[in-house]
């Protein structure tokens, strides 16, 4: 058990879980972070000012690396592997309030994938660099997509949506 | 084998993919759109004039919307059941430019999740309805996340990080 399975607070509600697999991921990768454990890391990554993070590709995936230098921002998906599956109303704060696990971005849900916001530092051959990361060291990889900065001024032109 | 998966485009690059299962999903429900085929959905989803879809949750799913309703978007996390998982380059248009598959928002990828974000426009016990989504009708459903949206002003105060 890890250590965010180790209990549940008052006014969680725990379901069973149907036994059954739907679907199945594979690891393509894992992410290199300063953070050894999910309670040092920060509740929100930071692209302006938080440490560069290293999104490691396993082979055969690098080669899917092609043209992403040309983007300033991906979203990065991945694996919260300490989360727990099974909360359905949880209560992440010290205010006793629950919330419905859909109401919430906590790692703790049914499918625990986590996408970030990530501005791109560098693109290597096997590896890139980004800025805007808050999970633990280790984590799984599963998907690394383009993405619009929504700080950034939005195209003018009118093909957004039938180009 | 799925219309998706029918042809292979000169330039693209087909890999053997591991034969492992690192992590397993489990769908939590389905969503309902007005495109029965692949080649009918619009290439991405309209959160102002796209038409209003269905994400329904299957128990015991349904008690974690408790406090949806507060958010104004969410992201909508989904398995494109159809894609093919062992492209690493690919080449969607016509022009005959090849790309790596983390570099474009196609469904075709090892993990083929997708998320969008979308305008809440009504939370009921067993269902939400959304605007903004461009999946075909019946798309298993992965997670439901709050996100903001980035034609929002962003809040003025400083504690978007710490707090």
């Amino acid at each position: 058990m890890s250590e965010m399975q180790a209990s549940i607070r008052p006014g969680e509600v725990v379901i069973d879980l149907p036994n059954r697999q739907d679907a199945s991921l594979i690891f393509i990768g894992s992410i290199t972070t300063p953070w050894a454990r999910s309670r040092e890391c920060p509740r929100q990554g930071d692209r302006e000012k938080g440490p560069i993070c290293r999104v490691n590709l396993d082979e055969p995936f690098r080669a899917a690396l092609k043209d992403l230098e040309r983007h300033s921002h991906a979203q990065v998906l991945y694996w919260m592997h300490q989360a727990r599956r099974d909360l359905v109303l949880q209560s992440p704060r010290s205010n006793g309030e629950v919330t419905g696990s859909f109401a919430i971005r906590s790692p703790n849900r049914p499918n625990p994938i986590s996408t970030s916001l990530v501005e791109i530092i560098e693109v290597a051959a096997d590896h890139v660099l980004v800025r805007g990361l808050d999970c633990i060291n280790g984590t799984p990889l599963l998907d690394l997509k383009p993405e619009r900065c929504p700080e950034a001024p939005r195209p003018k032109t009118s093909a957004t949506h039938a180009d």
